[in-house]
């Protein structure tokens, strides 16, 4: 990653803020860094130098490999860096997997994959649509629905989540789907339905195309831009002040915040991957989390029809070529206090892209005390959190991710959804006939505008969270809540938190259920508190959702993290993406739902946490034409980590 | 209520915001304000002219008696308005109802009432204490235990939540605990354990005193104001600034601020209540929320020793004498942008007594968008927030209690637990010899500090929330998300939103699981949007829980609200405290369940809707010696309400 924006570097030249990352053509300084330019270029030259390159193969992925653990670890500044890039090219067809050594400058592996399919790439995605716009086929279809003019046509191919037909077997196989933009700034609301265009992208020709019908392309109303002017009356301006700037500090890529240490970078599969949390207690640094980052996401929709009953994203493994992070806009996405940090991407040629604002970092208050208590008077101290957001936008849908830093000890992870709802179009105008009854219109989704209906869908996040409580090796302690029946005459049932230490794999699956109630710890067993306790950090779900289909179901065996709430596996490097390394029209033979078939034991030994976070989308009227945000969140917070409340040892003022 | 502060006031000098409220010689200028100071004294005069009064006749409680909707709604601005005030009086232990007729300066109705049970008085609490400081079972059992020091011996006697002991039957019964608060500020974590005192609170006697074993009075940390005098190193101030003050503006008691307009009022039992919210939407307004306040709390120990087992707290119907709101904090509890509002309570006199910044009014932004979406560039507009707060104080807890209003229509309710933990001493130093296992001194809680148990517990809240969406007549509708199979050879499941409409009240009982979920609607079964779909608001509960009691176990039959997430009622004016009128020593025949056994009709009518906030608590070493604040929350949030995302209407900037 590397750093910088104006007003970074302003705090810099006044001495409040160390300049954050050094210049691209350093050497790396930190095994855990993003790939740096050189790097890349790095990858490219010795990928070419073998002859490995031609004018067919182009680079769907360049990410760091991630250094083994053990290294990263023992490794001490001013050490030489091992450092590695794993790369997938795509050549006619054929997915191939790189590994180079960087330092070293070698090519340490190479190997074809006819099994598996790379993610969607930038130029197929533009060919697709040239393809299907001059099918004779696909014109006549358009013909037929009287749009002769093609000039606002947009087309588009995407892959598929799950093994969904089989014509996919050895071939890259995407259905493609047209929107009329005429009128209006942008396709989204604008859908040609009824026409299917199934497309074979590496010979970039139409194989078939599937008219079951004109339906009027939807005319409501989609200027999201049409903002007012001036604020609604009254409004006056509000923001977060910091006269003496923020409190916070970057050094040699480490993020320094009252007590809290860490490091983070900005992966163009993962998004902001943080490292190495710690918290400093008492002049000690406690490692709390060796590696936390969003894993997966499942967007499986929910309506049975041709093209749409197939349509299931596996939004980060399918459509990260160019970076799953998109740039922040300042003043809206983060306040003006934040400070901005670049990233870099490979295009298809294997050339670094950088790409500006694609993560934030701000310190933020809101009114609100951290604790507070009255007895004659009032005690207490303000909250604060240090914010690092970042933003993953992928076609329609706006993900706000943030990683909330808390003066408790707490780390809350955040999803923010925004963006623009999928809609189908349809031939009545509106509900007036039924209420999401059978063979309604509305069946599968709910109308949004005048011949638009939203989809129902739902959203899965996997989130993995390398906790390291005060070193490596930790176990799983599910506290549950148990109902006991009590023989006392006023009194006859009572419950009572009776400790379940998992040994295995299955043992950790969790299920969030009202009625049989459960905490999840992650505790050292091998560091005991000052009350006898391990130490330890718990992982608090928020409102979340399960997935509701049938666990042999095509999508549901991709999407399968979206079964349990959480998950609990020994640590292996190379296990890091919930729906498997390559999910596009993937049978499922890849991902957490495989690993833990083997049921490995996780007791006393360096774990990885899987939470999922999910929820469930019927849309709304109110979701159109973009939607207003929706949080979502879990927290990570100390339960017997510390020796009494951390925030005790704040200012009361804010 | 009565507004003001400084700030409020410098800003209605300076002509930004009128003056929130009339002074308090003037008859009240709307039926929901809150009582006013010469309301509380007609109310004293009334039952004085009467004969009513005498020195054994204390004032448990005095309460604006709600207004019948029907007038509410058909009053206008300059009409007459008719009040009522309703009195608890407590004479000998006995309990006594009146009503008076504030404007017609008349006691309406006068009810002695052997069944139930007022509130704790402020004068019973101290007396007891004298009691049981001078009785000589008690004296015998602090000297056994070496305490013979009686000045820093403090003895709290607290009524029972439930029928716990047959001799509640016709008896105003309490139990007492001492706590040697020798050496610390406060008397919490000091119990003296092993010592219970029954006590008769109408005959000031001691009945009993139950010595079960002498355990060491715990002398873990407690001094929570040993603050360091100086910020964290490297924190620097962060506030939030509005320089042309804050948007909102209170006229004659109507608070307007963006397209939101709201009433509310500082009630002495429910705290902050709202009324009358409704949004102005295309220069009409538009009802959403008739009134909307907690309604009850129920908070049960889960400790099965004696003294433990009928620890339940019902806290504000036991405890709201003298207001359960307690004062807040400038810039503590609220942001210096804020404005303050007192309040008035009556003492045992009757008397009012004027409450110090009982709520807090503040617009607030975090840094985060309210909507956004990448194309080409980024659109977007910033969040900002009306919060709407108070803090209940009920001994160790305190509760901050937000009604957030945002601009999407959404009303965000949330509630922050903070304070102090019930501990209790035991001989263990700490968990060395067990981890909550059988018959661990931490079995039924955890230790927290040396000698020192956290005792687990539960919070449930009820919130009643008297919704009115365009109008008085609201059915509720549950999404059920069901799931079907599909005859599709790639995908064999799906789910589909089914409506039912809820006709009874039994029907309409919610509880939230994961593997059948359902969204929560109240639609307004007689006004259609455009698309054809009845306007209406969804409620969607945030992480919560459910009672794991015995439902016919007798703490859970007073709090029985904590069975169901959900609950609706049809509007009744005297249904408004979900655990009863008197939850003291009730054997639970009042409140909601109770209500809702007559599975009355609720379809196409006024109802109430009734939202279940719940979380078990086991204490964590980080709870002490007090909490971080942990935030609960629910949302009642816009559903085809309105005809596309208002948020729209908005400006990009903050």
């Amino acid at each position: 990653m590397r750093a910088i924006l104006a007003k970074a570097l302003w705090l810099a030249a006044a001495g409040l803020v160390p300049l954050p990352v050094p210049a691209q053509n350093q050497p790396p300084q930190h095994p855990l860094e993003a790939l740096r330019s050189q790097e890349y270029w790095a990858t490219y030259d010795v990928l070419r130098e073998a002859g490995k390159l031609d004018a067919d193969t182009l680079f769907a992925s360049v990410l760091l490999h991630n250094p083994p653990k053990d290294q990263v670890l023992a490794w001490k500044p001013g050490e030489p860096v091992f450092r590695e890039a794993e790369v997938v090219l795509l050549r006619k067809g054929m997915t191939i997997e790189a590994l180079v050594d960087l330092a070293g400058h070698k090519l340490e592996s190479w190997k074809e994959r006819p099994d598996v399919q790379a993610p969607l790439i930038d130029s197929e995605f533009h060919a697709l649509e040239e393809t299907m716009k001059k099918d004779p086929q696909v014109l006549a279809a358009l013909r037929k629905r009287g749009i002769t003019d093609l000039a606002p046509v947009s087309c588009a191919a995407l892959p598929y989540g799950y093994f969904a037909v089989p014509e996919l077997a050895g071939h890259r196989i995407m259905l493609g789907e047209c929107a009329d933009t005429h009128g209006v700034y942008l396709n989204w609301g604008r859908s040609i339905e009824g026409l299917l265009v199934e497309v074979d992208a590496t010979e970039k020709k139409v194989l078939k195309v599937i008219d079951s019908g004109s339906v009027p392309v939807p005319q409501s109303e989609i200027n999201f831009q049409d903002l007012e002017p001036a604020p609604r009356e009254g409004t006056r301006p509000i923001a977060l002040a910091q006269p003496m700037g923020p409190s916070f500090q970057v050094r040699n890529g480490e993020v320094r915040w009252q007590n809290w240490r860490f490091r983070f970078r900005l992966d163009p599969r993962l998004g902001a991957v943080v490292n190495l949390a710690g918290f400093e207690d008492d002049g000690r640094l406690r490692s709390v989390l060796y590696e936390g980052s969003l894993s997966e996401l499942y967007v499986p929709y929910m309506d049975p029809a041709e093209g749409w009953a197939t349509r299931v994203f596996i939004d980060a493994g399918e459509f990260y070529h160019g970076g799953v992070l998109k740039g922040l806009r300042p003043e809206l996405d983060c306040p003006s206090t934040a400070a901005y940090f670049d990233g870099l991407a490979a295009d298809e040629h294997g050339f670094p892209v950088l790409h500006a604002r694609l993560a934030c970092l701000f310190e933020t208050y809101s009114g609100d005390p951290a604790w507070r208590h009255t007895e004659r008077e009032t005690w207490g101290s303000a909250a604060r959190v240090l914010v690092l957001r970042t933003a993953a936008v992928i076609g329609n849908y706006d993900y706000v991710l943030d990683w909330r830093f808390e003066r408790d000890g707490a780390i809350r992870v955040a999803v923010g959804a925004t963006g623009i709802i999928e809609t189908k179009g349809v031939a009545a105008r509106d509900a007036a006939g039924g209420h999401g009854t059978q063979g309604a219109p509305d069946e599968f989704g709910h109308f949004v505008g005048a011949n638009t209906v939203g989809v129902n869908h739902d959203h899965f996040f996997s989130f993995r969270l390398d906790v390291d409580v005060d070193g490596r090796n930790n176990s799983f302690l599910a506290m549950r809540l148990a109902r006991r029946g009590l023989h006392n005459p006023s009194r006859r049932s009572i419950w009572a938190a009776e400790p379940f230490l998992a040994k295995t794999e299955k043992q950790a699956m969790m299920d969030i259920r009202l009625d049989r109630p459960a905490m999840w710890h992650f505790i050292n067993p091998g560091v005991k508190g000052p009350l006898g306790y391990p130490t330890g950090y718990e992982l608090m779900p928020g409102a979340t959702a399960a997935s509701l289909l049938d666990s042999d179901d095509g999508p549901q065996k991709v999407g399968a993290f979206s079964t349990h709430q959480l998950w609990v596996t020994p640590y292996r490097p190379d296990e890091r993406f919930a729906a498997g390394v390559y999910p596009t029209a993937s049978k499922g033979d890849d991902g957490l739902a495989v690993w833990t078939r083997a049921d490995r034991p996780i007791e006393d030994t360096d774990i990885v946490a899987w939470y999922t976070l999910g929820f469930h989308h019927v849309p709304r009227a109110e979701d159109w034409p973009v939607m207003p945000v929706m949080w979502h969140e879990f927290v990570l917070r100390p339960f017997d980590f510390f020796q009494a409340n951390p925030v005790l040892k704040l200012p009361a003022t804010p």
